[in-house]
């Protein structure tokens, strides 16, 4: 039963089938003038042909639009699905009542004056939640633009957009935080010819959230691709479990993440937090959960174009047909930094490609087939077929510039190729006509207008398939773990206290050391060259202070060392626990690894290149936890200085399988421990082998 | 005169007057049929209304598309600038000299079957040089796409770009080595109501060259920026001097360079030959000389946009206005890595907000106006004047979306704005119609259709004005360097040998070494510690080979690495001069330091970072020389490391002015030298003092 409502617990699409496929829609407070917030769904819905009904209500009116208006919804007398509400921030809460009275399952609140504006409305808003929960209906807003449904033309919004263009069904759907982001992005779809199923603009979620949106177009037929325009998920779980969701039912997850700039980032205490602040986590939650993240709504419809008509390439290994040698020359630039290939035909390719090509061509990836084609324009079919005779071939990019004079024997060539080749066909079309894009698009081959924007498209479809078959090679989906928001922090330990606690693990080893209070005679047979380390829970970046003696050779130079690093503590007054005298181990590499319980997020691990370096061009990838051995494997490998730790140029490389199952050991231990974070910079790789050079471990009061 | 003729080296812009401002033209071989190649420029220019005369030349006709025919072109009669030939390859030097008997200045040759074909079609085109030469006349081709003048309608060329659109007048201008690339711009100018003032495809330039088209722009009154496509310069000190006084005229100039992807790079044998391959020297010539390179027609449009109405900003401080929240965070995210700059609001411009805005706005920057901008449109021009008297702000952005109800509204508002405000105003308008796209244009204010491209325009547009900035600061032109083709180049020097040429000058030190024969007995009193190095003019890379002692604290140890550095070298089987003790320096930062002579571009400087980690990742400047010290100043300022040479985190830094100069007295000395190249790795740098640690230095025969 598309109308079931069992289980009205977030994350349950069934809760938003009333919503968005909802047969019957009240308009309480509607209005005749079709420009007012309560007489635009109306308008649109009758303009647009909705296939269910519409039920005006306002108790001074007999007729609105045309339509007979009802003085209550009770006064309906027939099911209603959903109701839309416009009316001012204090009576919405008796509308949703009256609603749910008259057994209403779904309400679009587009008022304003609520959590957004004070202290009042954030109280009034409390209560809407507190009424969906306790009915089980589903309430979208309030503070929104509303919802659209092409197919069925429910169109409970009040978006300007939709009063300039048609309607049009399409595989594509959106899910925005901002009214404004989802109305231009309605806008472009429906200019540009793209259209769309479902719409959701989701506003200040005091019950329907993003999460609860995707989970549903997930399951909804029509949606192939799934945009998203999102500032702050504040259901982690859910909204991971969704895209996860998303991922494994192959419907790309296209989003703009609000809010990269640093201005907005707080500052943080430890290295950690600052290499891996809100927008980072953000990001690596996308991208590890197959979610391809864009900077514009421009290169959304871009990414959108491709991965609607099936086109993103298994891999990055392109044949490029052109019109005009310079244009070839073009894309491979553009293809090059975005780790797209041209490479050359193999000798069967080139040969049967001799017969079909005008005898002044030489066959060669990318392939000039020059201006011939106005005298022959099916040679572009047979080429195309000849190219993809190379099952190595991910993908095939065709340029062409305006040439309208046969634009139509183009689209026929193009549309018979299409049905022949396995791999995708995408077309740059610089010129096109509107027409052209539209047939060609119709037999499945997606136009740009030019190259960068289709080579990253390309690049992003590559992408998001390899994240894909990552995620479906999981049994299942990962669960996502608690946030212990609760537990309050404790202070940090001192190196000595944490290596201590870090020692309960053997994922990382922690070097030889002693540590000697002051007065403490040097013990024998110290494992020359040394470190001594002032240790006290007050100091925590010992280098900076000069806490640090490194590579002390012999007893007497240590027990300089030692006295000097007590007088330092006593110079600024902190709390001394001793001096930690650790064995200098020789060492490959070092990386800056972190682990950190996020409010938002969770679990984290965050792994850095270290040093100096590090901090000049942070080199940085962060992983929402639990994760296995292969994710660390693949994480490592999207740090820049992946070909170092492999072994560059005489430099010892590090074993990366045994580096990753040991990290992803340490994560394992670091969630059963009641940790708010653990730092540990250096870390310190040879081999197999990983030693904590110096550790910083908050703990968590766990009560 | 603009019809003078009194000096035909190429150069002389005034040659190309009676090609781009032709006041006759001559089709010689003149057809019937519009769509023929000898019969659109004749189409063309009849529907565009040309103001010149054109006279058809065929002899076996008497009318043309409604024209009297002439037999010859010597038929004609009157004066003639300039003849167009499209005729068979073999036709074409016969054509142009009956040209020049009868007096015309100018040829624009279509034919192919030149150069581009075969040695036959090279040897043809010699001729035509030779021709364009011996007679001082200008010969645009051949196989190329024409010229067009949009001011007198002259349009000679048979691009298919001109059949969809009416002739539009704009004060960009475009330069292309590939007619498929001039034609697509054609397109997108009309098609997009830019317009244009002059169009030149230069083919196969036999004789006018992208160098001396972009000479004439710099002189045209109407061109106001100046678009090029480039695949490869031949005459680069005309190119260089014709972009210097494009900057110098304040003529921006948008380039595209084909060809930065790596398949086309050669090897190269020496570091720097990797670090400053052919496509990076294009790329510093055209950053040297303040062009702003882009990657496709869909950038340079963007650019264009921005500069051709003056909006480029001369700081990088933005206010920032929008109609909604999410996009002044989406534009702050996009301004962040481009280095523009959204800065808090003085406090007495928020004070001189309130008034103007809606109480619920808090004046900030970014500003979000909101909705209210439906009631009242007026208030964003208020706005602005009171952003704009913050004179530190660089540039206001206005984003709004959609709002056609009150587009006209909002047009008057920011045209009367933009009377009233000294720095540049720029719009993103989504959804905007092409109406009020245009009328803001004409108002001085571009518009922009997403967030990115905005941004990008005007952080190239800043970029643009810098550099400028720094060209015009030149009393005159930078002379161009001889390029030494000729010099053969001799065997690279041993370090040895290499180092006592440099010590002929003191811009860089050589550290204290002696070199040492099989069986010397050690000299008393070396500076432990000291590194020992084999020297034989056949191994270059003597690390690698295992042939550099480094740290030998005693003379044992150095006997025993001189012992065994003797055996590599009889091992390798090279002839050994000798081993190379030189005592080691301390020091705080190494670049690596490249000076060649390359056939194209004349003498670079290449500096980049040294060491293994530039390996990895390239962190590399080049510069075109002759350069002086502020130059290589700021050359050093491109460096990603360049933080870390100001000294970062207690390494200490350079004495920047210092090392500038110094490498300026080096360039000096290595410009008087017979060198084909200099390598400098590491050149090692303590405070304001350099040290050549190792050196390459290949000769050359001045024969």
């Amino acid at each position: 039963m598309s109308h079931s409502n069992q289980d009205a617990s977030p994350g349950n699409p069934h809760r938003l089938e009333a919503l968005l496929n909802a047969r019957s829609v009240a308009v309480i407070g509607a209005s005749a003038d079709p420009a007012k917030i309560a007489g635009r769904p109306i308008a649109y819905m009758r303009a647009r042909g909705y296939t269910g009904a519409i039920y005006p209500v306002n108790p001074s009116r007999e007729e609105v639009q045309g339509l007979r208006c009802h003085p209550s919804i009770a006064a309906i007398g027939q099911p209603v699905d959903l109701a839309i509400i416009g009316t001012a921030a204090a009576h919405v809460e008796g509308a949703i009542r009256e609603g749910i009275a008259a057994g209403v399952k779904a309400f679009v609140v587009f008022s304003s004056g609520f959590a957004e504006l004070d202290e009042a409305g954030r109280a009034l808003q409390k209560r809407l939640t507190a009424l969906a929960k306790a009915h089980g209906v589903a309430i979208v807003g309030p503070n929104c633009l509303g919802i659209a449904n092409s197919r069925s033309g429910l169109l409970a919004t009040f978006t300007t957009a939709l009063e300039s263009h048609a309607l049009q069904q399409g595989g594509f759907s959106f899910v925005s935080q901002s009214g404004a982001l989802g109305a231009y992005w309605m806008d472009i779809v429906l200019r540009n010819g793209i259209g769309f199923s479902q719409w959701v603009t989701t506003g200040n979620e005091c019950d329907v959230d993003a999460a609860d949106a995707i989970e549903f177009l997930v399951a909804d037929p029509d949606t192939k691709v799934i945009g998203l325009y999102i500032e702050d998920i504040r259901r982690m779980d859910a909204f991971r479990a969704a895209l996860d969701r998303a991922a494994r039912a192959g419907k790309p997850v296209i989003a703009i993440k609000a809010g990269s700039s640093s201005a907005g980032a707080a500052a943080a205490a430890s290295h950690t937090g600052a290499l891996a602040g809100n927008d980072a986590l953000y990001d690596a939650c996308l991208q590890q959960y197959g979610a391809l993240r864009v900077r514009s709504l421009t290169e959304m419809m871009d990414a959108a174009r491709l991965l609607l008509h099936n086109a993103a390439p298994a891999g990055p290994r392109l044949a490029v047909m052109t019109v005009s040698g310079g244009a070839g020359v073009l894309i491979a630039d553009a293809s090059e930094p975005l780790g797209l290939q041209l490479p050359a035909l193999k000798p069967e390719v080139a040969q049967a490609l001799v017969p079909i090509l005008p005898s002044f061509v030489h066959p060669s990836n990318p392939l000039d087939i020059t201006g011939n084609v106005l005298q022959d324009t099916p040679m572009i079919g047979r080429a195309m077929q000849a190219l993809a005779t190379d099952t190595d071939t991910h993908a095939i990019v065709l340029f062409i510039g305006m040439m309208h004079s046969i634009a139509d024997a183009f689209v026929q060539a193009l549309s018979q190729a299409r049905s022949h080749v396995r791999c995708p066909i995408v077309v740059i079309w610089v010129g096109a006509m509107d027409s052209s894009i539209h047939a060609l698009e119709a037999a499945g081959i997606p136009v740009f207008l030019d190259i960068p924007q289709a080579m990253q498209a390309l690049a992003r479809g590559l992408q998001m398939r390899r994240t894909r078959a990552q995620i479906i090679q999981r049994p299942e989906a990962l669960p996502t773990m608690p946030v212990t928001d609760g537990g309050r922090s404790l202070p940090t330990l001192s190196e000595w206290d944490g290596k201590q606690l870090l020692a309960s693990q053997q994922s990382v080893q922690i070097p030889a050391g002693r540590l000697l209070k002051a007065g403490d005679a040097l013990p024998p047979g110290l494992p020359y060259p040394v470190v001594a380390k002032l240790q006290s829970d007050q100091l925590l970046h010992k280098s900076d202070a000069g806490g640090v003696a490194l590579r002390i050779q012999d007893a007497p130079s240590l027990q300089e060392a030692i006295e000097r690093l007590h007088e330092l503590g006593a110079g600024l007054g902190i709390p001394v626990q001793g001096v930690l005298v650790e064995q200098m181990l020789p060492f490959d590499h070092e990386l800056l690894l972190g682990l950190r319980r996020e409010p938002r997020f969770g679990p984290v691990l965050t792994l850095a290149r270290g040093g100096i370096e590090a901090e000049l061009d942070p080199d940085v990838v962060n992983l929402l936890l639990p994760a296995n051995a292969d994710d660390i494997a693949r994480m490592l490998g999207r740090l820049r200085c992946f070909r170092l730790l492999q072994g560059f140029r005489g430099r010892p490389g590090a074993d990366m399988p045994a580096l990753a199952r040991r990290i992803a050991d340490l994560c394992e231990w670091f969630l059963q421990q009641p940790l708010r974070e653990l730092e540990i910079n250096p870390l310190a790789i040879q081999g197999s082998q990983m030693w904590a050079l110096d550790a910083l471990i908050t703990p968590m009061a766990m009560d």
